[in-house]
């Protein structure tokens, strides 16, 4: 187990990496601990939440909302939960969003941890304070900004995780080299993707980059007022054509870096479009989709982000330097029309 | 208008005395600004609520509730409310509440002020950055702490008051005077209470009083660790018997009051239990009520404060200086049986 901490305002968050779950007991008090995680996560890893109190909630982005929060207070309630209570997420992106959200409203507030489950949680959705539940299309309509106290990361866990999901993480794994370590993207441009899966050194190696690389985006703009835009690079048009779509988070995000590598491309005359789709290609993930442009246009008029005629993009200068550029909503639409 | 301004942690918060609801367009964007208010002052002030975004919600504790934080969420959503939203809760308690942890919710966080329109919100309920709401007999159990931009006071609302809602105002102003401002105590007892009501200049200055009080212990105690504690005197009884019968907010915290004030001169040698109890009585509130000691001290025992076989009551040392001090259950059940 490595113990890795960092100060974020007036909160220090500890990592532990390489750890186990077994592990858990040493950080917390069992007795006044109360586990929140998913049936899938909870049906695969029964064993390890014996003598754990342990609250199971439905999975699956559906349910990531006021009703659950909902059922999840009722439990708390049951289970005397009180002040001194430390509230744990086991489980992917969904659970540890709920978990951060419960446990900044339950009593005005308790502690919480995440141990998250999924590539794409540990890389990312469990990084950054940001927790919040859905109501009905509107993605985290609904949430707080808050950190953690801890994170405990056990890869075991991903011996159960689909390929689809191992997908999802690669996704922002990679767009995390594209805007931020041009060091890790030649590594992942190396490594063959089903050794790595296997090879628990190097996918802990892998994990904690990219944890370090988002917590450094993190700390230094919490509140998302500017740097930590970098981090919605491939999200622009990606999270168009997931709604609109339905593809898969990874899969949508993948095409919107490939799109926003060949208008970098245009741009700013960026030179690695291709390395960047190839590397996509290699994890599995898709580089194109013929999208309406009318209909993604709309959407991204639509979102609440964008305040006027233009969109903050996200592009690349080189392989490692992520830039963001407003670019009119015209001049898009023509450079998307171009390029599909 | 007078304007005064506070600083608690990062946050400034602007209050505005002796103000009219007509000035609230000079303080915000209108086009970006949603009203939540109940159907009582609703029906009542028809008037001041045209050409605001006004959401109205369903009156009473009752409604305190996730259902209600829904059913607004799901009408700024409609109403296209953006993270530029202002949120005004024009109301009691319930509503400031509830608009409190709306703010903090939506979006991750909008700015929010309050126009409080019962005297117990004036003075109380919407002072300290606490909001929430119930789930079934848990009062306030979900919540967060967190500040609004500004109160605007305009006692006109206060014509339509009834008479219990001015009583449960009058017993916190007490409590005020009790803990923190002899002064006070002396101006309530010359004071007679109808002429109190109808005067707008000496209401509004008590009013500015009560909240330079409450601000005074919230400034240095934001999450209650200390101080802030001293805001229960007359509390810890009046919930107990609040809840078992059933009685108003502020006449069980008048009887709390009392019982406080006598605990004090059994403990603490305090000489003014009796002009405590006439206070109350000339403003309309009881001072004694025949309670089953066992049943109070049950529900004490089952506080969610409590943490040992003891409680931290509330006491007074003299008028204008509360004091707080562990006496063990045992102990008080015997006062309790000895007093009633
Ligand atoms: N807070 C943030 O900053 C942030 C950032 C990115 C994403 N997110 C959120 O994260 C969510 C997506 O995360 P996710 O992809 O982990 O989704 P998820 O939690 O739905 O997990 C994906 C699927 O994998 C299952 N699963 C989890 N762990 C498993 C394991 N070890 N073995 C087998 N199956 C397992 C889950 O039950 C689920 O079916 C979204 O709701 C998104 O909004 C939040
Ligand atoms: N956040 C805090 O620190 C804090 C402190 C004290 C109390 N509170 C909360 O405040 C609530 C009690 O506040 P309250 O007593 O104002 O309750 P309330 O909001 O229910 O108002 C009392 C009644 O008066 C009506 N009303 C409001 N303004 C009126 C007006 N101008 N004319 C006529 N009728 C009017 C309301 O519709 C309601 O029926 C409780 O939920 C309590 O938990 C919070
Ligand atoms: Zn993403
Ligand atoms: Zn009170």
């Amino acid at each position: 187990m490595l113990q890795k901490s960092v100060q974020v305002n007036q909160n220090k968050i500890n990592f532990y990496f390489n750890a186990s779950f077994k592990q858990l007991k040493q950080l917390v008090n069992v007795q006044s601990t109360f586990i929140i995680t998913d049936a899938n996560v909870y049906a695969l890893h029964k064993s390890a939440f014996k003598n754990w109190k342990t609250i199971v909630i439905a999975a699956g982005e559906s349910n990531k909302n006021l009703a659950t929060v909902q059922l999840i207070i009722e439990q708390l309630i049951e289970l005397k939960a009180d002040r001194t209570a430390t509230i744990i997420g086991v489980g992917g992106g969904v659970v540890t969003d709920i978990t951060g959200f419960v446990a900044s409203i339950y009593m005005r507030g308790v502690a919480f941890g995440f141990v998250p489950t999924t590539l794409l949680a540990m890389v990312d959705a469990s990084i950054g304070g940001k927790n919040g539940v859905d109501w009905n299309l509107y993605k985290n309509i609904i949430g707080t900004i808050r950190q953690p106290s801890f994170l405990l990361y056990d890869t075991t866990f991903l011996n159960t995780l689909p390929e689809l999901e191992w997908q999802n993480g690669f996704a922002e794994i990679i767009k995390h080299a594209c805007i931020k370590n041009a060091a890790m993207f030649t590594m992942l441009e190396k490594v063959n993707p089903a050794a790595l899966k296997k090879n628990k050194l190097q996918l802990n190696q892998l994990i904690q980059k990219n944890v370090q690389i988002k917590m450094a985006v993190v700390k230094n703009d919490e509140n998302e007022k500017g740097e930590r835009k970098l981090l919605n690079f491939g999200h622009t048009l990606g999270h168009a054509i997931e709604n609109e779509y339905g593809l898969s988070h990874g899969h949508a995000v993948a095409v919107g870096v490939h799109y926003a590598a060949l208008l970098s491309q245009q741009i700013l005359g960026f030179k690695k479009a291709e390395a960047v789709s190839n590397l996509l290609t290699k994890f599995g993930l898709p580089t194109t989709f013929s999208f309406n442009t009318e209909k993604v246009m709309q959407m991204l008029q639509m979102d609440k982000k964008r305040q006027q005629a233009e969109v903050h993009y996200i592009l690349l200068e080189k392989i490692g330097k992520g830039v963001i550029l407003p670019i009119p909503l015209k001049d898009l639409e023509k450079m998307y029309t171009q390029l599909s």
